[in-house]
C-alpha cells in the first residue's frame, strides 16, 4: 500500500523552500528533506537548511552531493564567473546553474522512491525567476509525467505528485503565507554570496529580491546582513 | 548558432555505452562522453570509461559525482544489499538504483547546456532490462520533452534530441553492429562486481547477459574473467 503521507521536500536552506517546508507540514505530511551540494559558492544556505529542517518538524535531513563544478558554466559554481551585484538584469542571468532543477529533482526522485513517498514538494518560483525555463509551470507539468513513467512506484501504479505550492506567488505573499504557518525567516539565507556565518551580502540578486519581499508584505526583514 | 555537430554521449564503460560512442562518432558528431560516478560498487567500469573514451575517439571526457549511497536501497550502492548471482529473475531486480537513468540524464542535460551540444546518446536497452521502467521507450520520450523545456538553449529555440540507438536492439545485436563499427569490447567492463583490475565475476545477471549476446552474435567473447 502506498503511504500517502510522506512526502520528499526539497530544503536549500532559503526563504522559498522553508517556506514550502511548513506548507508540506500543514498538508500533513511526514516530512523527508533532501539538499543538494551542487558545489555552489553559497555554502551556508546548507548550513541553514540543517537548521529550518530541525526547527519546522522534518522527519529526517538528507544531504547529497553533486559535483557540478567541473562542467562550469554558472556563476554559482564556476569561480571565475563573478557574481553580478549591480541589479537585476533581463534575460537569463548567469547565476543560472544548467539544468539545476531537472537535477535536483531527479535526486528527489529517488529518494521518494527509497522513501516509498507519494508527494515531492519544490520551492520553485515562476514571479521572481521568470528568466529560468525550469521554473515554469509547463516545466513542472513535464516532470511529473517523466516521474510517473520513471520509478518501480508508477510501474505498480502508485502515482507520485509533484507539489509546487509557491510557484505563482510573489515574494511577499510567500512572507505572509509562511509568517502565517510560523516560519522563522532569520535562520534562512538567501545570499548568493553570503560569508562563513550566514550573513548576507545585501547587494546580490537573491539579497535584492528578499529585501523587497519583506518590504511588499509590510514585515521587518530578519536577514543578517555583513556591516559595510 | 547551435553547434549541430556536438553530442554528449553517456558511458558507463560497458558493452552498450561503448557501442552507443561507436554509433555516435559513425552519425558524425564530435563526442563529449560523461560518466557518472553514483557511488556503484562496480567502479572498475569507471576505469574502463576512460578507455573506452580515449581508443573510439571522444573529444573529452568528464566524470560528475553523485553521492547516492546515504539514500540506499540498491544493491549496486548499498554494501548491505547482496548482488544475486544464482541467475536471471522476472520483476524489478534488486540491482534497480533508484531514479538512475532520470539522474544520469539530468546530468547529461547540464553538460549538453554548458556544451551546446544538440543531442544526447544513452545506450540504455528495452529488451535485456524490461524490468526497469526507466529503460522504456515511453521514458526516454518523456525526458525529450522535458528536456525540452527545462534549458536556456530550449528557451532560445534550439532543440536538444534524446538518441537511444541501441534501445530495441538484442545484446546479439548491439555486439555486432559495435563490431561493424570497430569496438574493442575487451577494454569495456559489465560486471555488477567487477574486481579491481576489471576481471568480470561471470555470475551476475550482467555477466550472464553479456555472455549470451556474445554466443547470440556467433563472435568469441574477449571478457575477461576470474579464475574459479
Amino acid at each position: 500500500m502506498p503511504n500517502f503521507h510522506r512526502a520528499v521536500v526539497l530544503l536549500s536552506g532559503g526563504l522559498d523552500s522553508a517556506t514550502t517546508l511548513a506548507i508540506a507540514r500543514a498538508d500533513g505530511h511526514a516530512c523527508h528533506c533532501l539538499s543538494v551540494d551542487y558545489g555552489q559558492r553559497h555554502r551556508a544556505e546548507l548550513k541553514a537548511a540543517v537548521r529550518v529542517a530541525e526547527a519546522h518538524g522534518a522527519c529526517e535531513h538528507r544531504v547529497v552531493s553533486v559535483d557540478l563544478g567541473g562542467m562550469g558554466g554558472s556563476a554559482l559554481t564556476d569561480e571565475s564567473i563573478d557574481v553580478p551585484v549591480s541589479g537585476i538584469e533581463p534575460g537569463i542571468p548567469v547565476t543560472y546553474v544548467p539544468a539545476r532543477n531537472t537535477i535536483m529533482l531527479s535526486l528527489a526522485l529517488a529518494f521518494a522512491e527509497v522513501r516509498e513517498a507519494s508527494h515531492i514538494y519544490f520551492g520553485a518560483n515562476a514571479v521572481d525567476y521568470s528568466g529560468y525555463p525550469d521554473c515554469r509551470p509547463e516545466y513542472m507539468k513535464a516532470f511529473e509525467v517523466l516521474a510517473n513513467l520513471a520509478t518501480k512506484a508508477a510501474v505498480e501504479g502508485r502515482k507520485l505528485t509533484l507539489n509546487t505550492p509557491i510557484l505563482a506567488l510573489t515574494k511577499g505573499e510567500i512572507i505572509r503565507r509562511g509568517l502565517a504557518l510560523g516560519v522563522d525567516y532569520s535562520m534562512t539565507v538567501s545570499c548568493y554570496q553570503a560569508d562563513a556565518a550566514g550573513r548576507a551580502c545585501g547587494v546580490c540578486d537573491a539579497c535584492r529580491i528578499r529585501r523587497a519581499g519583506f518590504d511588499a508584505a509590510g514585515e521587518p526583514d530578519p536577514t543578517h546582513y555583513v556591516a559595510r
